[in-house]
């Protein structure tokens, strides 16, 4: 018998390999962090110190969210249903420049990241400030995270070297598996050309992937053809940003002749449906992303704007409303939609040799999905069932790196309790200092 | 101290009434299944055998669906991602006409009836055949429930008189209260005008509701302009069958001309926003049904379609999606939007003077729902989170008439293992049928 860490076992296995095999009454074998092997169910060559019961369930990758800014928690629901102009000016850009510290971010992300483990995320592409913070918190929850700080250049001033940051921060983190950082331009509206300029040098240079929100709105788009005289892509083309690997957060607003020019370049769109929905920024043009083969892939952004981190219910939203905005039932179907947030992401992040689908020898990030469920019977088809039908409590365990951090729908590392006590807290604070 | 049989204490009620009033820390009073007092907490009024503890719940009422199918339990997920008549022509109707029988329908509508309740369904208003079936089901799991039977011309014969049977289930069933009948002719393009016309009278002299299903695809509307020049709103009204109540399901292509005429009458549209986005079915133009004051709910349609029950789910796509649409965030907030699912739907049904809103002397049909999660807090306003924020699974406990029928997330009168059982078996044997 050969020895391993642990086997789920006799699940339905949705590898997300690239011939998006399904293999049914299977084991997971996990040594050493990593998947060590994929076998029919009862074969008893491995043994392990313990084994999982996965009968009746899915097992797949771990979900990979592209856009996030973990620290937002306290905003849930501060401000809906307003124009996006009061809701910035009058309470989420306020509430930061007052309320935001080391131990408001640290707070805030762990929180975050304990939404994102239960919901089955188990890595996340971070923007925001304060990056040690987010490591710190993110590495306590067990969350796989690629961290930046958003470069405002208002905020940090003209000379600001992004790149500084990052390369101290990954030396400082180099003996932490679960983090990893990146650059983040915030937007071409909030930098300058040099600064961008500087950041695609920095990432060429350091090989860095750089994180930016890219034409979320249709006024973005207006005001920078306006102000440059052409489109977003085509001014980060002449700038040079596109030979980076760039993941654009959004890309609600983006025409057939910039996909022309992304469709060379090794770059990502991360789609994030509720919050273009929610905010009315409006609807990305999917279906013409894949029919230029760029590489798709789905965000949450904030809970500000979202207003929940469940990844495989914007799935639901995102598959179903691009059959009708293409008017074809046909289109996307189930376990197409499903590479948009397992190895489309892993792509878009660069970790897809190690993460986004379930084969021997990548990390052992993986969900564990009770399907017996009054909401998801019968199964005819695992992944469609995914997609339309189960719920994101459904995901009752939840590896990363092999080692468990939900377990029967509870955080293994967080205290859920205290969790909620903080974020109540914070409420607290919030609705003092806006009712000054 | 008076006394009553239950105590809801130390809510926050949505109380959905004509102010849409939010009571914090209240007591809900339930007497002979009616509402009795909506109270401030410790008030120490009223006694009661039962007090449920409802600190940190958000009590609202029950989920009203306008539109379902619940005896298609069995093929949800059967052949998702197909083009619609592929999917109807090849799986649905062949499936159908092999298969049902009285035990069939019976037997998925009471899975269905209980996820339903679990999802926060406390009323439904179904059409399929057999109704008698229906309504066993219905009354067994404790859901409320207007019923009627698909009348389909080519299938019943052109002599059919659908009321006869509606009439004689008034009457069989008159003493139980949480089943009604109504007349379903099933489309414009299922009935022949005569048909309708009788419907329509039918519907007037014995004071029916009709529900119909109504121009759900763009080929339906064109054809209706084909083969009698007029679009579909216009030729029911000169049929007449737009002096009846009617829900009409769907309502997907509806013009401004036909909204003119419905805005007059005493009919009501029941959005099903995933079924039409799955099936690629359109947008429906709520925004526009708004500004024609006319009354508006939502359906689910049936899992076949959808693929699951959760209303609340339906509810936050829905607000969400028509912002984008109408390229504004503030159009249809939070505490709007629930009353697509509430007071709007009990308005389309018939029952807004006993149902739809938590008011004295109103049925105590109600949820209540644990807002203590990590999706869910911090909260700043209760309807925002009920519609962007809190999941379905939240729902901790339902009431029909003062009678729990979810406790803790689990069915009172069903017994859940039981239904999955059930529906593994039915599976198997529909998988044998397909591959006969």
């Amino acid at each position: 018998m050969k020895q391993a860490d642990l086997i789920i076992s006799g699940a339905t296995i949705l590898s997300m390999d690239a011939e998006l095999a399904v293999h049914q009454d299977h084991d997971l074998i996990v040594t050493d962090g990593k998947i060590s092997a994929i076998e029919p169910q009862g074969k008893h060559i491995w043994q392990a110190q313990e084994t999982l019961d996965a009968q009746h369930c899915i097992v797949m990758p771990g979900l990979i969210n592209t856009h996030s800014h973990l620290p937002m928690s306290w905003f849930r629901g501060l401000a809906d249903d307003l124009p996006l102009d009061i809701w910035l000016n009058h309470y989420i850009w306020p509430l930061e420049a007052r309320l935001l510290s080391k131990s408001f971010i640290y707070d805030a992300t762990l929180f975050g990241a304990g939404e994102m483990l239960k919901s089955g995320i188990t890595m996340t592409n971070d923007m925001y400030f304060e990056m040690s913070a987010i490591a710190d918190a993110c590495i306590k929850a067990g969350l796989r995270a690629l961290i930046s700080e958003a470069v405002i250049e208002a905020k940090m001033g003209a000379d600001y070297r992004p790149s500084l940051l990052v390369l101290k921060y990954k030396d400082l983190y180099q003996d932490q598996p679960l983090v990893d950082f990146s650059l983040a331009p915030h937007a071409i509206y909030t930098c300058s050309g040099d600064m961008l300029r500087r950041c695609a040098q920095a990432a060429k240079e350091h090989d860095l992937l750089i994180h930016i929100h890219l034409s979320e709105t249709a006024a973005e788009v207006e005001n920078c053809l306006r102000e440059r005289g052409k489109r977003p892509v085509h001014y980060l083309n002449d700038i040079g940003l596109l030979e980076a690997r760039c993941v654009f957060a959004h890309g609600v607003h983006i025409d057939a002749g910039e996909m022309e020019v992304l469709q060379q370049k090794p770059v990502s769109i991360s789609i994030c449906t509720d919050s273009n929905l929610k905010l009315a920024s409006g609807l990305a043009p999917i279906k013409a992303y894949l029919d230029h083969g760029i590489n798709l892939s789905l965000g949450t952004d904030s809970v500000a704007s979202n207003n929940d981190l469940d990844l495989l219910g914007e799935l639901s939203t995102t598959a179903k409303l691009h059959k009708a905005l293409n008017n074809d039932p046909a289109f996307l179907p189930a376990i197409e939609a499903l590479k948009l947030v397992t190895i489309n992401a892993a792509r878009a992040l660069g970790v897809e040799d190690r993460r986004g689908s379930l084969e021997i020898g990548k990390d052992a990030d993986f969900l564990v999905i009770d399907t017996q469920s009054l909401n998801s019977m019968p199964i005819y088809e695992p992944a469609s069932q995914l997609v339309y039908a189960i719920n994101s409590r459904q995901i009752r365990d939840v590896f990363v790196a092999g080692k468990q951090v939900v377990k029967e729908q509870r955080l293994v590392n967080l205290d859920e309790a205290e969790l909620l006590q903080t974020a109540t807290r914070y409420a607290t604070m919030i609705k003092e200092e806006l009712s000054k």
